[in-house]
């Protein structure tokens, strides 16, 4: 039997201020030797509350980095021409280096077709099918912001994922997917389980890495956490609530990301991050 | 305790029949309506025996069914310059429909560079990241066709996929990752294990869906496997041995399929299918 124990918690709000710190120093360097800044483009179509408010956040973030940013506000009356028009406007526009389409785009919108206007080169939020494709292939390429921040958080804290069980709960294209693929890369066994799993709690109880991102609040009971394991947790539900019941997991596990301050800021770092090395290759390349 | 029994072959050679006399018709009648057949340019690198011998027997099939067969053979000194510039030549082609490039193409060459030089529309081998992605997201495009021609089996053996623990041994670019996603597409909860996998078995043994795509014969005992699972072999060894100890696993599973006359004709078939798809969508934009 293992002995009960509490976890170690993963702490993401420190780990993205350095990375972001990091960045902004990057970022500085760069304008002082090119005499532009990196600069990253947001659209957003509608006025979703929430998509509002996570816009303001990177934006203010990328600001007090170094960072331009420019925004683009599509009314929610937008077609999909209109978004893929103006997303292919910025991927042509050589004083933009990084594009963040807000996710969701609204229901009548081609989100793929959008997605795709922008230029892989610029893909600084790591949704296009070709940066999935790359993540899957271990080929370069920006990653998805919360896979990477994940992954960053598992290499800060010295997880060793060679021949570990990974469990993925969820299965979306900017999250559940492309971290199982880098999980695999890092030669973990991967299982992705999902809304149609059979028996989810056995298949949970194997994971020595459990990364939970199906935004239902406590959905994963802290009975079912392996012993030791590593709990990544990417749910952020009302009332900051977590996919994993914390006190009951941080009781089993070795390591576990809080909710809030876990793997929720690493998101907006590797954003920035990524925006930063995006703008360093094209200004390289311009230069 | 479940019953010993011997479990069904899956037929891969009367199926992949049946679809290869179907692509025939809609062959011969895309070149009634046209007046053009479907052509499939087959690009080779070197003289390696065994690839030389499957890109003939490609050809025939195509040539049995009324797909043109264009042949481009590179020597085994080209430069992954030289083969970009003769597969994108090809996808600039209009008379050419489908386009294979004969893996493995030589270690001093980027394989990678040469596959996405494939026009997408052209990728009738699933090879290229656009054609990845896009059957890890379940969009429209190319499967790649050794998954393609697994799910098609169990598709008329009327495999029910949704909530069953799929578990695909073998993660390459072409057969093992897009399979786990096409399971993934399907409902499956699906497990990728690999060579740094710890305690195989014991995930094997879970498994009601199993794919064996190692190319290591015998790799994966009949005593592991669940009873009254579907085992798909996708290994092809000297010898004709597949991946999985045929005899034993036959006692335990409920399907399985024989090597050879299982997996290994489906490939072909699913080839031509989707190159005369390919056609028709081309022939037909261009009518």
């Amino acid at each position: 039997m293992a002995q009960t124990q509490t976890a170690r918690p993963m702490d993401g709000t420190a780990l993205a201020r350095r990375i972001i710190e990091t960045s902004a120093a990057t970022a500085a360097e760069l304008r002082l030797r090119t005499g532009k800044a990196p600069c990253l483009a947001t659209v957003l179509v509608g006025d979703d509350p929430a998509s509002v408010t996570y816009v303001r956040m990177k934006r203010r973030r990328c600001e007090s980095a170094g960072i331009v940013s420019r925004h683009v506000a599509l009314p929610a009356t937008s077609t999909t021409q209109d978004v893929v028009d103006a997303v292919t406007a910025l991927s042509n526009d050589p004083d933009v280096h990084g594009i963040l389409l807000q996710h969701p785009v609204g229901p009548h919108i081609d989100e793929r077709a959008a997605f795709e206007a922008i230029d892989p080169a610029k893909d600084v939020d790591g949704v296009t099918m070709h940066s999935f494709a790359a993540m899957s292939f271990g080929l370069p390429g920006f990653v998805s912001c919360t896979p990477g921040g994940i992954m960053r958080l598992l290499d800060e804290y010295e997880v060793d994922l060679a021949g570990k069980h990974a469990v993925v709960v969820g299965r979306s294209a900017i999250l559940g997917k492309p971290a199982g693929m880098l999980l695999l890369g890092r030669d973990a066994t991967v299982t992705y389980c999902h809304s149609r799993t059979a028996d989810l709690p056995s298949i949970v109880q194997q994971a020595d890495v459990l990364l939970a991102a199906v935004g239902k609040p406590r959905f994963i009971a802290g009975a079912d956490i392996k012993p030791g394991a590593v709990v990544l947790d990417a749910g952020y539900n009302d009332g900051n609530v977590g996919d994993v019941d914390f006190e009951a997991a941080a009781e089993r596990a070795r390591l576990i990301t809080p909710v809030p301050g876990g793997v929720g800021p690493m998101t907006i770092a590797v954003l920035l991050e990524q925006t930063v090395a995006a703008a360093t290759l094209q200004l390289g390349a311009a230069a």
